[in-house]
């Protein structure tokens, strides 16, 4: 999508196959900071520490940090070990074991000297898989926008999400976005309210997305969609998905689940974007059976954000390479220099603190998945009609 | 309740009557700032500026501010004309309109000469009066408590609490918390989980409180309540109220209405507790009728707390007085003088919000109010029969 006015994917791999250049989000919104991540290693701590995020992304980063490390150790054993280490990074994602799972097959099938290349087009494939899913998403969650915005006889639509969904957590387009931007592209008015979506306030991808490609939009504290429900200034909303069970059970960012009862409460339509690899076709029940992670409290007893400007004291990680961007984004315009971070600590200094990241929103909910294959009711049967090659034997 | 080992009130009048100490909220809780309030323009200003909030409490508090009018403007004009700022310094709460109510009848019934010491008089009455509510709330919520606690034969209770309805909203005890801390006086093991309360973290307040009171307590954010909830985490939610309906429509905090949703879809009881003075017997529809305030944005896109040790700049607004709190507590404890508040700002500069102060949850979603004249259901007739003298000919 569009940063600084020019088209830009979330994963640019090096010509050279040395590295994959990513956006380190824990900068945004404040500076464009882009980091070359060039091992296993550096991919493994970008996922953890959340530089990456978005199940859709860390699926492809993880595919690429597998294939640099069969440039160190091509052997099955060694395939195996970094296979594991880099789903251990998040528990909760289904779409990391999926790209993972993927990468492993087609590494195994060669002989060693062929895998880096094998491995190199696969993560390739797996990318540019992710675009054309994620426009096929955007073009279907369009139809609803569309009928939605016909019944409300041309006035503006307001659409809640909560979380990012957006490119930034994919390679473009995003999940629950898709649709937004491409009825924003179409020249329907259309407004987004975005949950702030404590505690790593996500929100704020969200906001810098819609704002950079121009998508009107405004914060509010994820205690408010309630509120705006209940006074008819919602018309639907959309999130993405960390992982959807078989008969329809959504996992998805800590506070989905009060938005889907506060949407049920009122009437307004519920709908979750995924594309297929978050389907866990092994898990049903998503409240008894998915792992949530838990993080560290100090996300919640502290809040990180800019200063008032002083020193600029950059955000990149020790042992990470900040790098300039490629192409054609002038330098000079992608950080704030006199910007410094930092965080506050609203509580008192003895405070605990749990930091649950997810939630699962049952699929009685749900009024309906977007995926790349179309829309389907919230169910087993709805799923499968979408993906009969899933459908085994009682 | 307990502060720093000791009890103190949230108000302590001067004898000599020239004006009251309050804390400044805004200080806690890194620090416990008292201020002297003198006039009715001290008293607005710290209602509306929020150094102190909690409905009970500003009712009281401009209460004072009528008292202290009077002595430079005893006329029926100069209480009318102060009577009107005080009451818009807030627009939701309904408490104010009591208290403030209560003052001018009391002080319209006198000649001017004894206006000042009736209005003194008065205040203080409401004043005790508070505690003594709240303390009874306390006792009738404690018998739900015990009687959950029972049937969990003996482990831990958990509580969920939204926002702040403790003692510093109040003068003493406070609301929803004077269950709370009677239940941990009495021995019973209790925990709460403090909801943070965004966009101004009252959730720190109460984290503060319990844990001077030392009563376990766990925070976490708005959107965790109803993963908690899933999981049998929660046994109950207990909330304030700014203001009841006659039908028994809640307007608390925003987000109340969102906890109360999850409640239901998982059988956890929900009471609100509250005081006489903040049921409106004027208003059926509380979504339809209550107005609800909207604050700054500049709530929502900045988040306020401690920054790493530094300058000690106090947050003393300009015209205040900080005092030296009188009493018992060695001043030298009452303030980490290393300690600087700063604020973070997590969004792109130019990204717009919308602050909702408060929401309303029906009545259809709450398990019963705990009032000072017992517990009742959600309803009109449950209302009714615990207030009788207020049931009017249909």
């Amino acid at each position: 999508m569009r940063v600084l006015g020019v088209h830009r994917r979330s994963i640019i791999a090096a010509t050279d196959q040395r590295g994959i250049e990513v956006i380190d989000q824990r900068a945004l919104p404040h500076a464009l900071s882009i980091l070359m991540l060039r091992t296993a290693g550096d991919v493994a701590r970008a996922i953890r520490e959340m530089l990456v995020r978005g199940a859709p992304l860390i699926g492809v980063v993880a595919a690429y940090g597998l294939c640099f490390a069969v440039r160190e150790d091509a052997s099955d054993a060694g395939i195996e070990r970094t296979y594991r280490t880099l789903l251990a990074t998040r528990p909760t994602a289904v779409n990391l074991r999926w790209a993972l799972d993927k990468m492993r097959e087609a590494l195994l099938a060669v002989p060693s000297a062929e895998r880096f290349d094998t491995g190199w087009r696969c993560a390739q494939a797996l990318c540019d898989d992710d675009v054309a899913t994620n426009f096929a998403i955007g073009k279907h969650g369009l139809t609803l926008l569309r009928s939605l915005f016909d019944r409300k006889s041309g006035s503006r639509l307001n659409v809640l999400t909560h979380c990012n969904a957006g490119w930034i957590a994919t390679v473009d387009w995003g999940t629950a976005l898709a649709p937004i931007y491409l009825a924003h592209d179409s020249g329907m008015p259309i407004h987004v309210w975005v949950d702030e979506t404590r505690p790593r306030n996500q929100g704020a991808l969200t906001a810098w997305e819609l704002g950079q490609h121009g998508v009107q939009h405004t914060v509010v504290v994820d205690s408010a969609g309630g509120h705006l429900m209940q006074h008819g200034l919602v018309d639907m909303c959309i999130v993405g998905a960390d992982r959807v069970t078989a008969r329809g059970d959504v996992c998805n960012k800590i506070g989905t689940y009060l938005k889907a009862l506060a949407a049920r409460d009122n009437g307004v339509p519920f709908y979750v974007a995924l594309p297929y690899p978050t389907i866990d076709w092994t898990v049903e029940d998503g409240i008894g059976s998915i792992p949530i992670e838990e993080r560290d409290p100090s996300e919640v007893l502290s809040v990180y954000g800019a200063v008032d400007h002083a020193d600029p004291t950059g955000p990149v990680p020790p042992g990470l390479t900040a790098v300039d961007p490629a192409g054609p984004v002038p330098p000079a315009q992608l950080a704030t220099p006199t910007l410094r971070w930092g965080s506050v600590r609203p509580y008192p200094a003895a405070t605990r603190a749990a930091n649950y990241a997810f939630d699962v929103t049952p699929a009685k909910l749900i009024t309906g998945f977007i995926t790349e294959r179309g829309i389907t009711p919230a169910s087993r049967e709805g799923l499968r009609s979408l993906y009969p090659e899933r459908v085994r034997a009682p």
